[in-house]
């Protein structure tokens, strides 16, 4: 498939049927350890391309997750910002389920984006600078937090955002305390080295109902059996402020969470500034700008 | 509040208002642990009595776990039976979720449902002879698994059923692996030790409704949380053949199942002789036969 631009599609999706396609990019994009702004060993590196993550518990400090937790409850509880087109609420409950563009509406947040090690990391494993694709918190309330269903993250930002390749990193920050009853992030390790391409054409202005709950750009549930049957499934707990880092193509989602504790965390999407946004490969309009950032400034530490 | 029977109703329920009240009954009925047919040590009626319910892993040996499971496969396969009152549906998927009254109208169900094993546990708690109040499968489907939201079975039994009082053990077997993945049973130990009394009138032919999704007998989420933040969360996990017993007043629930493994189990459960059913507390008409047995012939070992 050629694109009029003339970029090749070399990760075709949303056809007549569902496929597998062998990466086609690096995971680690500099293997060396020794660099003078190298923060990541070798194991870690090792670890980072097998599987496709890289956890930290205890990554912030008890004062700034509790700084972070104070502004989650403010900005949750802002019923006049509910309207903001950022702010996307849970279908049945009408609480928020997240708020995208965080890193630009907000001081704290936007602070949180270039924390110097996160950019330490994310520029280690990218091997070049990064800017941010997309921000958002998810909520996930106690009671009636609605599941995410399982997807490769790239295959949503190549089809209707025109990511061109796989060089990009989710880092998400827990904000509350993640563990095995409020339903935390699950991932397939090792599956960020497959693009799992996906069967069905994109409606228009999808994200306004794939957000809540998607139905496109959904795995096929053979090849998803599959991979878990091989690869088994991790879980990502910690107390708040762990953090993981994950590859953009890797399977993750998660379960819903009737347990009485909230699942907030904060997601950051660095993308490499030798991968910015083309036109979306699905050939329909680009989503808009607080989902999919179509502007590039590079980030500098805070 | 006084039933048309004259008995006392100690635990009144779907009122205005929610509210506790303390357990009335006592949890182990024969704490003689030297009784010719006592299977239960101290150590584990002491646990029982204080957490609400006991884990045996590999309970089964793998053979009979085997035959169950191919049974169950057959069983969800049985397109023809899907209109049988006795199939309750997934709201959105259509895939069984569960099959009730699997003791009369399946053999194996049935005698597994008087293992010798399991029935000299129930009735040395129980310290009387039992009947089967209810049975069901419970499939949870992997990809598109639902929730079941948190409740006492209690509740629902006295208001619905007409249960008088707490003397009854539900009996959960694994017939898949239950893991943290796929939306294991979760439980609040030591919450069998107060009634969690609900708010709102309850609909009639209710059933029909909350054996998919449950909308009243719903406990307060305060009341909820306070008692998760202070007992815990307990996860009953386990290889295929393990089994659980729970009292039928502890809180619990389960969470979706995203996971590409299904979730089943078998679930009996076991009232005294002496804790038969009379009218339904909450004045309407009983529930079907299939829900809630009101012949109560008395189990004899298989």
């Amino acid at each position: 498939m050629i694109q009029q631009t003339t970029i090749e599609d070399v990760y075709p999706s949303r056809l007549k049927t569902p496929g597998i396609i062998k990466r086609k990019d690096p995971v680690v994009y500099d293997r060396n350890p020794s660099d003078v702004d190298a923060y990541l060993n070798e194991d870690q590196l090792n670890f980072y391309e097998n599987n496709g993550f890289l956890i930290f518990e205890s990554f912030f400090f008890q004062e700034e997750i509790t700084k972070l937790q104070e502004e989650l409850d403010r900005l949750r509880n802002n019923k006049a910002a509910e309207d903001n087109p950022e702010y996307f609420l849970e279908p049945s409950s009408r609480e928020v389920r997240s708020i995208f563009n965080i890193h630009r509406t907000n001081e704290l947040f936007r602070k949180l984006s270039c924390d110097k090690l996160i950019l330490k990391i994310v520029t280690q494993l990218l091997n070049s600078p990064v800017y941010i694709h997309q921000s958002r918190i998810n909520y996930k309330p106690g009671f009636d937090g609605k599941e995410f269903y399982w997807h490769s993250d790239f295959e949503t930002w190549h089809m209707e955002d025109g990511m061109p390749r796989m060089r990009a990193i989710s880092c998400s920050i827990t904000l509350t305390d993640n563990n095995e009853f409020n339903g935390p992030l699950m991932l397939i390790p090792g599956s960020h080295q497959n693009y799992i391409s996906c069967a069905g054409k994109t409606p228009e202005d999808h994200f306004k109902q794939s957000l809540k709950k998607q139905e496109y750009g959904v795995p096929d549930p053979d090849i998803l059996k599959k991979m878990a049957d091989q690869n088994g499934i991790v879980s990502f707990r910690g107390k708040a402020g762990s953090v993981i880092f994950f590859e953009c193509n890797i399977m993750h989602g998660s379960n819903g969470n009737i347990s009485p504790w909230h699942r907030s965390n904060v997601f950051f999407v660095y993308n490499s500034m030798e991968n910015t946004l083309v036109d979306p490969f699905c050939g329909l309009k680009p989503r808009p700008e607080y989902i999919a950032s179509r502007d590039f400034p590079p980030l500098k530490p805070f």
